[in-house]
């Protein structure tokens, strides 16, 4: 059988560009850390998780490039995004005398990654980091485009920064030790991309479902790098989310509502922005944006992907509270991502009754 | 009598660029702010002490300008500066729902306009500020440059980014308030300016030193205006501090292990940077780098300001142990910004033994 070929996908920032690696092996092999790496000082920040699975072999890579490499490992778990992980991460650059030279190696899911990047960036006013994704989310979505942070009590990421990383190396065997409803989970962004911006990927999900699903290698490096690629584009054309990038977060206002609702934890990120994409593709139908036959394709999919479609029995006044707070809201608005056409996306206001009488349909 | 000249200093950062007014009376004129705030959302951060003196007055002009205001009274001194503030800060701004195009209004001295800053490079992933400096450290010197931050046990400003704010009003008549402690301590960072950037300014200090002593309003706009300008000069050369920006730390390496090591607020920064310029100057003769007669001058300014040119009583070998948890170490190399000659400097590695016994020369 031929040999899985790495895809490199570029994101070009100016003087914050960076290549992300996609491709089968590349966590253990020292040719992914070289040329970014030669001759710092790392951290690896892990989580009690990830850290047992791959934190060795990523040590020993270093080694093998010649880099010195300590481990930090922290809490997991979105619960776990939060002050107290930020300050014992803090403490312990501190503690271990990282100097400003130091790169954080950023090793786990979505919260390692965001966690890990945003003590990046506030580390004597910002160190470098890379991005070493292990779950399918992080892969396609959380470990590109520099959006760090953490959780309030008060709702998702409202304190965290900009702050890009300098490398990201997606090896995609990790996910094979992914546990199923998180493999899941990380398919949802994934439809997201051709959903909002590229229908031919939309049909290639489409038929390519099926290997995807049994985690085929040559489908997953084709899906996390042309979803990569959407999201290097869009990012390079708007790293501060002042306009394009919001079409990334497409079913995202209905997705944080469902997770501060339902509290942190007990819906996965992925879980709720599949349900999220489906609520916010019926509003796409109920103002008129697009036919019932387009959001009905990605309905299928997110139902393929055994993701939620219908939301946790939270009543419409207190969703429509949860989705004030988001950060996207401008001076009260409710303000979504909707579809225009397959693979095409744009923000609207809609008030708020309207929004209501939606998420009465799918709650009743 | 003539009315004072108010004077504007312009920071060049490209797209971050920014003013800084300096004048009499500016805190409660509408003008100051109706240009970069006309039509947004303000909250006033400011602490216990200054918030009963000036935020009335400051609210009253943002109404005549157009601005609603809130203000949040955060504890005042540098031992305050740090998480819980911080973090008291950062729930305000969710608990008022602030979004993305509220500006924070930085009305203080440096402890107040580091943690505001800081406060609103996390907040959403980064907010506008402006700094309103009340003190004569923040007028010349922490208000402009973008550097905020709070301080760790271990050491200070060791969490922060680099956010720059919209505008900087430095309004003059806030230093009648200003205890005489605080207002020596201000002086020393104007010495500093003249020390490593300006030989021109370092002999207009020497014949201006009275007037500013008994703070002449028409002598303090030229020292802060003149301040700022050398400020903005090196900062536009160099925003991030990889190069010449280092030089604004002469005298820093000493005060941050004097503050540390003395305990915070027991000197103020201020202080412990008289003392640290002392310190430096000296080092740099011993480095045969500079005659005595330049480092005799700076300490005669020091000294005229009523400043300590004595260190603490902090053994040598504790002195070099807090010095290396200093951010600016790299590789555990301990390295200063020392003086070239008049008006000019740069940084130099130098030996421990060495500094161990420069500081033993201070402290026997």
């Amino acid at each position: 059988m031929k040999p899985i070929a790495p895809v490199s996908v570029h994101v070009e920032l100016g003087p914050r560009s960076y290549d992300i690696s996609i491709g089968s092996g590349l966590l253990g092999e020292a040719e992914s850390y070289r040329h970014f790496l030669l001759g710092r000082r790392c951290m690896i920040v892990s989580n009690d998780v990830v850290a047992p699975l791959y934190a060795a072999r990523l040590a020993s890579a270093l080694r093998s490039a010649g880099v010195t490499a300590q481990t930090i490992v922290l809490p997991d778990g979105e619960d776990r995004k939060n002050w107290p992980t930020l300050q014992t991460l803090l403490d312990a650059l501190v503690e271990a005398r990282c100097d400003r030279d130091t790169v954080l190696l950023a090793l786990g899911g979505g919260v390692t990654g965001d966690v890990a990047g945003f003590a990046a960036a506030c580390y004597m006013r910002g160190v470098a980091h890379a991005q070493i994704p292990t779950t399918l989310l992080a892969q396609v979505d959380s470990s590109v485009g520099g959006k760090t942070g953490i959780n309030h009590v008060r709702g998702k990421n409202l304190i965290g920064a900009f702050h890009q990383p300098v490398a990201v190396v997606a090896d995609i065997d990790t996910l094979d030790s992914l546990p199923p409803r998180e493999f899941r989970a990380g398919l949802a962004e994934v439809i997201k991309y051709g959903a909002v911006a590229d229908d031919e990927f939309l049909a290639w999900l489409e038929s390519h479902f099926p290997s995807l699903l049994v985690r085929d290698k040559r489908a997953l490096v084709e899906a996390v790098a042309r979803s990569c690629a959407i999201k290097a584009a869009v990012v390079a054309s708007d790293e501060r989310e002042t306009g394009r990038r919001a079409i990334l977060n497409f079913g995202h206002t209905f997705a944080h509502a469902i997770e501060t609702g339902a509290g942190y934890g007990s819906w996965l990120h992925g879980e709720a922005v599949g349900c999220g994409m489906v609520m916010a593709g019926e509003l796409s139908v109920r103002l008129g944006l697009v036919k019932r036959e387009l959001t009905e394709r990605i309905d299928r999919l997110v139902a393929a992907a055994g993701l939620p479609v219908r939301p946790p029995p939270i009543s419409a006044d207190r969703f429509v509270t949860l989705m004030r707070s988001d950060k996207k809201v401008k001076a009260n608005e409710l303000r979504f991502v909707v579809l225009e056409s397959a693979g095409r996306a744009c923000v609207r206001s809609v008030a708020e009754d309207e929004v209501a009488g939606l998420i009465e349909s799918f709650t009743n």
